[in-house]
């Protein structure tokens, strides 16, 4: 048996399992600014599009089929399709197909997908207990509150190290969030926390496979089982967030609890959520934009372009340089057909992305004569796009920060089309118009 | 998004996932020795008693009655009750039964307990899908070896820094044993590794707390979902283990690969388990082991003691120096109680620490005449213990090294004893003989 105690432990934090527990508990319903408010609407109605959109992708029938080896119980929904599962088996699968295109909502301060796990642990909880939509919006901004809290206290060590941030907080948000749905008392959502504690979720080398959005999921699950525990008498350490062999000192060197303890209550994270308007990798959207703005300024189409030159930052070539992708997946990869679709759809979305539209010789001819000029000077959030029409005329925007930053965040009509997008194909337009109304709609305080 | 690598990412490890997965799938059934062989039937017999005697203990009430809110399919068998429930349920059930007691099987060089997850996980799938008890056994060895070899690579950085190394290597064993008794390809397998390797479970804050006996549960049940989705298709990374994001550069700064690869298939982890014979701290079995040889050798009763002197380890008084506990929780931590115990029943068991006991007068009356000097020069795994009788005679005894450690294992007959003790209560003294018998006898290759 080893002696050894932790080189630089700290003994001295603030009882932060305690006040976290606190928090969740007794923050009053709607206990936050209308602002913050229409975000977590916001937020939940994205989680919503973006679980819809990937219902029927194969990384959801395959946890889905694995599930069903269990023989669930069919308590709650899984979005999208017909079946129905247990409680914790849904908050997995809709965990999984919210994140699954990487398309979902960005806390961007830890780059965190704070709704992956705590909306799918809230929403599977909710749907079997029939509760409120009221106690789901509150329930995930206190549970969201809670994640991206202590995301904040041990980013970026945390991440650097090799931890998937979004699985590896998730299932601290989620107990918080389903102890304050069961109506848990201050002691036992400290147990749920607790227990949550000892269940963090992902490594980054699972990018790129089905595993990464399984954190999310897995992160849902363990937090919404924490809860359950927690309810049943189940114990765990008070202090198994800060103790020097809790979790957050066992797996961060980074520990500035002042993230977590400042302004509890006053200022929200949940208020600075952000959501993707384009289906693939954050560099290239500054340059999407920029296209779609040209389309939309001046009315051409594809056929009358002679050439589109981008001036962007070295990490777009880096990450997303392929010049001729064959499928979808490649076309994530390419800004040269992200650039092509923003100038002749006026967006970027999963549709976008297919392998249907990576083949289409429209898509193919105007994306073969994209340019891209890799400038060190530019901005990562910049870029700057000039489009020669065959006309001779020419047409130029500099883009500083695209739309779906904190600085230019989608509007509701921006993040209404994306949802339509998303749920349309699975609920018909209607309903998903109908839909959207209902979950974008202003829920009054319980 | 924050671009930093980690200072000392090692981009050139071997490929641990496919080898472990390589092990896992293609090594023949008992392709081991006979001595190893029987190790694995001690080791899963003893696992069996320890999930009996826990089985009515309010820590599994409670995650059980949690479960229940789920409405599981009666799938597998929760040891020692009435109720079943899905398999990955009934993974993490009994997986928390078998930790319950802190009774349970050691790897010695890592502090691992092996059959937590391992043993859980393959009995619950081994159960519904009506497998053979040499599949059960063949699965269990290899799973073992998984973890235990992947724990020799980490130990002691990934300890000292704060996991509890039986749940954050366990869902790797439990995944390995499910993905073989699942009849997975190794392609398959390396996934189900990957899966698990996402989802490590357990902080040594929650020591003393019930979440410590779920680690080797939810690690069970980890790695039985792992199997099941890899077997349903789903993907991980196939560097899972050993890329510098993956799972083991992320949570050790340890990664001495050769303890994985070394011998692999030739010498065996698994065939180095021990068994504790006291349901007590390890540091206090030396004085026990004395005190029941002292009675085995001289037949004293109790009231003939004067008096009894222990000398011993300063750890033992400083981790287990109550004088006078007052439940059975307490007696665990008392030197002194056990001794006693050991004395007047020639053992110190689960009834041996009960309020029972432990309040029972002859014991306290015993207890207060037991001494304990602090001996520096003694060795942690030494006790020199004198009985002095009314009488005026004296005897002593000096015990180098305890029953139950790796120099002097528990005989079968004592292991047989112990699950007696266990699985009596339980089943009734003559099933648990049976039981027992059922366990021991050798079981031929498949």
């Amino acid at each position: 048996m080893t002696l050894n105690t932790q080189v630089q432990a700290d003994h001295h934090a603030p009882p932060i399992t305690r006040i976290l527990a606190e928090f969740a508990v007794n923050h009053p319903s709607r206990g936050w600014g209308a602002a913050v408010d229409h975000e977590a609407h916001r937020t939940f109605a994205n989680w919503v599009g973006c679980a819809l959109g990937a219902a029927r992708h194969e990384t959801v029938e395959s946890a889905l089929s694995a599930v069903m080896l269990l023989d669930p119980s069919p308590q709650s929904c899984v979005i999208g399709r017909s079946e129905r599962v247990d409680m914790a088996s849904a908050a997995l699968i809709n965990g999984i197909s919210s994140h699954t295109f990487d398309f979902d909502d960005t806390h961007l301060k830890t780059i965190i997908h704070p709704a992956g796990p705590v909306a799918s642990a809230t929403y599977a909880l909710a749907d079997f207990y029939k509760l409120s939509r009221r106690q789901v919006l509150d329930a995930m901004t206190l549970g969201i509150e809670v994640s991206c809290r202590v995301g904040n206290c041990i980013y970026p060590d945390h991440y650097d190290r090799g931890w998937h941030i979004t699985g590896s907080t998730g299932m601290l948000g989620a107990a918080a969030a389903c102890a304050r749905l069961l109506g848990l008392n201050v002691d036992q959502t400290q147990m749920a926390l607790g227990i949550a504690a000892s269940q963090p979720v992902g490594v980054r080398e699972q990018f790129g496979t089905m595993t990464k959005p399984f954190h999310p999921g897995a992160a849902a699950k363990a937090g919404l089982m924490s809860a359950l525990l927690a309810s049943r008498g189940f114990t765990a350490s008070q202090r198994a967030l800060e103790a020097p062999r809790g979790l957050i000192q066992t797996y961060s060197d980074k520990s500035d609890w002042r993230e977590i303890t400042e302004g509890l209550g006053e200022r929200w994270e949940a208020g600075l959520n952000t959501y993707k308007p384009f289906a693939c990798g954050i560099v290239a959207h500054p340059s999407i934009d920029g296209c779609a703005q040209l389309r939309r300024d001046h009315g051409f189409v594809g056929s009358e372009i002679e050439r589109v030159t981008l001036r962007v930052h070295p990490l777009v070539l880096e990450l997303m340089g392929k010049k001729t992708p064959r499928i979808g997946l490649e076309g994530k990869f390419s800004v040269f057909h992200a650039a092509a679709v923003g100038l002749l759809f006026g967006k970027a979305g999963i549709r976008e992305f297919s392998d249907e539209i990576v083949q289409n010789p429209e898509v193919i001819a105007l994306r073969d004569r994209v340019a891209a000029i890799s400038d060190p000077s530019m901005r990562e959030e910049s870029a700057d796009v000039t489009v020669e029409l065959k006309s001779g005329v020419s047409h130029h925007v500099f883009v500083r920060h695209a739309v779906g930053s904190l600085e230019v965040p989608m509007s509701d009509d921006q993040l209404r089309q994306k949802f339509i997008d998303q749920a349309g194909p699975v609920l018909g337009l209607e309903a998903a118009e109908r839909e959207w109304e209902g979950l974008i709609t202003p829920c009054a305080a319980a």
